[in-house]
């Protein structure tokens, strides 16, 4: 699967590899310094895997990783014995899919149970069909269930954690929830709310007329309603997460609320010079689209109790899940088509946002800063702009760039400390799948592509 | 002072001041149960003896209060005794004065050091000017400081409080304070934010274009940016009060949000038959207008480490403050004057929406009920609306619910529990004397207006 590069692609793809077996090579974090045996590093070869037929040429990033797959078969033999087949194909979404829906039932419920009119609003974006993927929670979910071991309770533990994973929490948000996995799912539900609320207010006066494919909600029942809507979304979320009663948690999560809105005036604000800046730019992508996921993603670990080492591996895993769908997204705004984002090619030159590649590029065409400091604003600007991108290597570094975050997302993964139990396993392998779809095109479709950050 | 009552207005005084007189008898809480010298009801019994000369043929009422008035002098003496003067007059602002500049400086260091454009934005209602009376951190800080005893510990304890209080805080917003005071001021300091941004979002798309007799922040700097400041403060209060570590605290403030946006949509989307209904009135009064300072005075006394009974006494003092002020700007909303509100006069009706007055008045005239249902919109209806209203009694019946509301704070600061600590009592008269600024007309100005929701 992977990007299908053509022969002009080939060399950065290669580049691509070296770096992601750099990092793989780094730290020696492939051993685990307690000798248990790591099953988890087979995701990240079988991705290598299937990109070696379009990198067979490259045999010293072939030779550099040839030891870690021969340990893999001996893991792969440890898992079987747990009952978890590691070749077995994972979809992320069918492991939670039971959960998610009981979670967006909860939101829909709790939503439409307010003011009517508001509901009609807030809803808009909860509605069967347009809710997506849900991206964020499920993130959120297999992160959790990574590192909860069902088997140590026994079957009852078992059936009884999978009862209440799939049964409405029917309480009020703000009613503590007494249960550790209640309070996981609650945290999820809290990250697509603040989500939504920030697509809800991009929206307001965005000259984009369409979003997840629907028409956009500003137009269909006003900017101050939307506004309201929004504003209704981050209150509820405020009430729900004040009811987990961890100040850590809360804390997170608050410093997320003001990253993203200093992400979107930093894109709306920045002075011509800092449009030039990749500093500029990777900031404002982490606070706009990585933050909330990473964060979030640590706050669903400490819910779970675990220590805060393992809460920091699943923070890089949702930073730089987040960067790699974010960098792929800037990718496909140059090469992908209309009807597959579910918004114009173009759209970030013609909204006056310099995006990766038209920074790489003008590395390149120094004749590319004027167009980047105006904004394109002048007429042909945007054509200007993305014929120079296509005559530079601006496009592949950034695919480069966006595997190279899928990597380390896949190797936060391998760094969750060893378990024994096979759904766990199952959920990080969904999780490493998931690395692994940020940063393939055909799968990036506008659904996938709602973790990348709103403009 | 109190409201200026001309002939036609002398009846609805009287009838304020026996609702007054029921409420100050109806539970017997003039008395302590523990035989503890009140000296709060002298403020109350002041505030009807400034309302004597307008009333002295109700003969009744008067005669009802007359053993309050007789106990005034004993608790006088006690107070006089703590050093404390209950008949010298008190100026609320001024004794917190030096803490609210040293509160107004730390937002505005907070706000502009951030991302330069959006520091603008939110800092274009900072700005010196512009900053109002910052009556909710007022009456905040006098709640805090009515229940605080600097004797007792000593000297040494009062010059440290002060120190402590007019120094500014320049740790950084998710930094956890350390001692009460600093707690406390931090919480005035949320409300003040979640305040301001509730203002940004409603000016987006406002009719109005002055607010605080500045130029609309949306106007200035477009709507984007406004919803974007207003979200900045939401984030910047979500993160100071997460530093608070207190989640009862966290949820209360969590449902203030809530209920902002629940009052504004109830006002947008009422169905017709709604707008009719007083009972929709009051509760979207509540929740636009008095949640906020009810739930933060009990806020800051469980702060302060108070028990749940005089928190809800402080609950009490701020929502029936909140409603006065509310109900007294309605009336003023009739018979104010443009330049003494800060907008222009029949504000309401032109926007569309009946206030206490019309809803009084169309229990009269009937006839009301179609152009309120219709939300004045046909040629004609706002200056029909405001004849039909003058024609009636509903200005004055709703100077008297104001009158009613302003009775019962003045009752809640008395019901606080017994401290022999002056500058506590002076404190207490400062919050007794907001409440009768509430109703009073002169000093309703568009500054001390600014307790009552923004519409």
């Amino acid at each position: 699967m992977g990007p299908r590069c053509g022969s002009s692609a080939r060399r950065t793809c290669r580049r691509a590899a070296r770096r992601w077996s750099t990092v793989g090579a780094s730290d020696g974090s492939f051993k685990r310094p307690n000798g248990a045996i790591n099953g988890f590093q087979t995701g990240a070869s079988s991705w290598v895997a299937s990109n070696r037929g379009r990198d067979e040429g490259d045999a010293d990033w072939a030779k550099a990783l040839r030891s870690n797959l021969d340990a893999t078969s001996t893991r792969r033999a440890h898992s079987a014995a747990l009952g978890f087949d590691e070749t077995e194909p994972v979809n992320p979404f069918t492991i939670v899919n039971d959960e998610l829906s009981a979670i967006s039932a909860r939101m829909r419920q709790a939503v439409t149970s307010e003011v009517p009119a508001l509901a009609t609003a807030a809803e808009y974006f909860f509605k069967v069909g347009a809710e997506g993927k849900r991206m964020r929670p499920t993130v959120l979910l297999l992160m959790a269930s990574a590192l909860t071991d069902l088997s140590s309770g026994g079957a009852d533990a078992l059936s009884g954690a999978r009862a209440a994973s799939v049964s409405i929490d029917h309480a009020p948000a703000h009613e503590v929830p007494d249960d550790t996995r209640r309070r996981q799912q609650r945290l999820a539900e809290i990250t697509e709310l603040i989500h939504v609320a920030s697509l809800l207010h991009d929206d307001v006066l965005d000259s984009a007329a369409t979003r997840r494919g629907l028409r956009a909600l500003n137009l269909e029942v006003g900017n101050k309603l939307a506004i309201l809507a929004g504003d209704f979304l981050l209150a509820r979320a405020s009430v729900t997460l004040a009811s987990l009663r961890n100040t850590e948690v809360i804390e997170l999560l608050s410093r997320v609320l003001e990253h993203l809105v200093t992400g979107e005036v930093m894109q709306m604000t920045a002075k011509p010079e800092r449009l030039m800046s990749f500093d500029h730019y990777f900031q404002k992508t982490y606070f706009k689209t990585a933050s909330l996921i990473a964060n979030s993603a640590k706050a669903i670990v400490l819910l779970g109790g675990h220590d805060t080492e393992t809460a920091s591996h699943a923070y890089d895993y949702g930073r730089h899940l987040g960067l790699a769908f974010q960098f792929q997204d800037d990718v496909l705004d140059f090469v992908g088509s209309g009807s597959v984002l579910g918004k114009p090619t173009l759209g970030d030159l013609k909204e006056g946002i310099a995006t990766a590649p038209v920074l790489f590029a003008a590395e390149e065409h120094p004749s590319l800063s004027a167009l980047i400091e105006r904004r394109f604003k002048h007429v042909g600007d945007v054509e200007l702009a993305n014929d120079l991108v296509r005559r530079s290597d601006g496009i592949e570094r950034t695919k480069a760039l966006a595997r190279e975050h899928s990597a380390l997302a896949v190797k936060a993964v391998e760094a969750l400390p060893a378990i024994d139990c096979p759904h766990a396993l199952r959920c990080r392998k969904g999780l490493k799948e998931l690395a692994h779809m940020a940063v393939r095109s055909e799968e990036h479709t506008s659904e996938l592509q709602s973790l990348a950050g709103s403009r």
